[in-house]
């Protein structure tokens, strides 16, 4: 494996190495995790972040853990639980530790079967990303055919590519594949504040990926898809319910309200574990994080020297609130391109693809 | 006149004093407006902005000018047309101008009429913020006896406050007055980017005035609405056309969206001089000024050490666009709350109310 177009790899010393998304988009350093402390650090700090990227951080932290305990498996569930703890509300990082440790539990070689399972994992999700940018790819090739262009404008919201999920991300990986087959494909890349994933993160992957796009305030998507600036929406998800109401970066609803508005297509790009099935009504009932107004009152940025810095916008003693995501009711999403393939926003159409199986 | 909630005056010695809002809301600083030539400069670069209050700094501007010409009539049109100059697309400020001018004509004693008219003229703009803020406050207590409720929250986008327009404002008037009149009143503070005149001029003018106010992402809106956070929203506008499409800062729209989408009443606040009833289809034919991408790739902000510093905040080579306003349909409006009271945003009833008199 090697940096380009990764979040994560096994270096040549058999470690994990891994992209610094803390100094994105200003520097581009990779960190070297060799112990379960780093990568516990690294996972709490968001040196990694992104669902996909979390969860095999924490595979290939299972087989790092491994390493340091030689063969006990004892002393790897102590290790394993701070990698499980090290982020409270990411599923796919409980869901990556547990299944390491099922797969383990009777092995007798821990160091050289994790290093094997937790390469399988990571294959099995980028075999799930490249199945979601075939089925969202010949999406982008009917609506240009429908529409007879040659270009297609597509707005994306947040980061869901390369440094999110494994290989080529849930969002954005559609568009890669639509690069590989030579569609001429442009990007509206809404900043998402207040992280700002979509102006760092998402901005900085598509210029290392030469993908054409432009940045924009989050407030500028109505106006765009007004004038017929938008022929797409694709947003990634991190959490849709029984009935197809998608939970993501709050403002994915606003975005998806503009696009109903206009008959602009709006669809959400995600794997089949992003389903929620306990939830039968997500507008109701997905809790929302509520995060520190500081990300909103706060913002980093490098100054004319190089300098990275943190820097207030608002009147210091002025409250703020950050709520992390919002709801996007099924009502307005025209399909859900999964790895099985694409999916209306419906009760009984998700039950019937993926519940009852 | 003082500089309590104004963001203008005339000094003890008879000069121009304004608010300095280019360092809002981390510095307040006063600048002594003496000569033409400041006064052209304060425009330009934005040390005063806002419609009503650049209109008002032209008007004094014209006394201004009388002060360094004495009587000279032919010597005032030369400066005039400096003024009438300094910013391009500001309709108030060719307005007061030319209204100024045209005053002044026939004027025996160029000094004092300027002075004068520019008083009567300021305070006849005050007047009808006075009038904007009843009607607009009478809305407020008739959606909290219907909703039987103590507390209103209003969200608005961008600043139409007292930093905008003489004297209070357009749609931050009627949150002034529901003050006065006692009611619990809370707004919601979109940060309004790429400019940031929610998070930096509005919160800095509530937090004076004190009313209750948390400042919140653009993106936020939508789940607020959602989750029945929201009352009523008013924003101003820029310009109306006359069918009643409202075009105002961008997002604006995305905003109306999501009022509709939850049955939440959205009302645009203006003096009656903002209808351009030359555009009947405003979503067509109102321009839309597309400004520098780097108000979207750079931010101001103050350091821990108290300076104000700018930052980028999006890869270097990224582009950006960066459209000024966008328009809201007149579907999307509950109400236009104006100095002669409160119309649908409909051609028939705005062309009865305004156009026909």
């Amino acid at each position: 494996m090697h940096g380009k177009y990764k979040a994560l790899w096994l270096n040549d010393d058999g470690f994990l190495e891994v992209i610094d998304q803390k100094k994105l988009p200003f520097e581009y350093e990779t960190i070297v995790l060799k112990t379960t402390d780093e990568i516990v650090l690294a996972i709490k700090d968001m040196t990694v972040r992104g669902a996909g990227v979390i969860g095999s951080v924490a595979a290939f932290g299972i087989y790092i853990a491994c390493l340091e305990n030689q063969n006990n498996y004892a002393d790897l569930l102590v290790k394993a639980k701070q990698i499980r703890e090290s982020r409270p509300t990411a599923v796919n990082l409980m869901w990556a530790v547990d299944k390491m440790l099922n797969l383990l539990k009777n092995s007798e070689n821990l160091v050289d079967d994790a290093k094997a399972y937790a390469i399988k994992l990571n294959d099995e999700e980028a075999l799930e990303s490249q199945k979601i940018a075939k089925y969202g790819c010949d999406i982008i090739e009917n609506i240009l055919k429908q529409k007879n262009k040659k270009t297609i404008n597509i707005l994306t919201h947040c980061n869901a590519g390369w440094l999110a999920v494994i290989d080529e991300g849930t969002a954005l990986a559609p568009i890669y594949e639509a690069k590989k087959r030579g569609i001429d494909v442009h990007v509206w890349v809404d900043e998402t504040r207040p992280r700002n994933q979509g102006a760092s993160l998402t901005a900085w992957e598509l210029t290392e990926s030469d993908v054409k796009h432009t940045i924009i305030a989050d407030n500028t998507g109505g106006h765009l898809m007004q004038s017929g600036m938008v022929d797409m929406v694709i947003t990634g998800a991190d959490r849709v319910s029984a009935n197809g109401d998608v939970a993501n970066k709050i403002g994915t609803y606003l975005k998806a309200l503009a696009a109903k508005d206009n008959d602009i297509p709006f669809y959400v790009a995600i794997p089949a574990s992003t389903f929620d099935f306990n939830i039968k009504d997500g507008v109701k009932d997905i809790p929302i994080e509520l995060r520190s107004e500081n990300e909103v009152k706060y913002i980093k940025g490098i100054d004319n020297n190089g300098v990275i810095r943190e820097v207030l916008i608002t009147p210091k003693d002025s409250p703020a609130v950050n709520y992390g995501f919002d709801v996007t009711p099924a009502r307005l999403v025209t399909g859900l391109i999964t790895n099985k393939g694409v999916c209306e926003a419906d009760f009984d159409k998700i039950q019937e693809k993926f519940n009852k199986q």
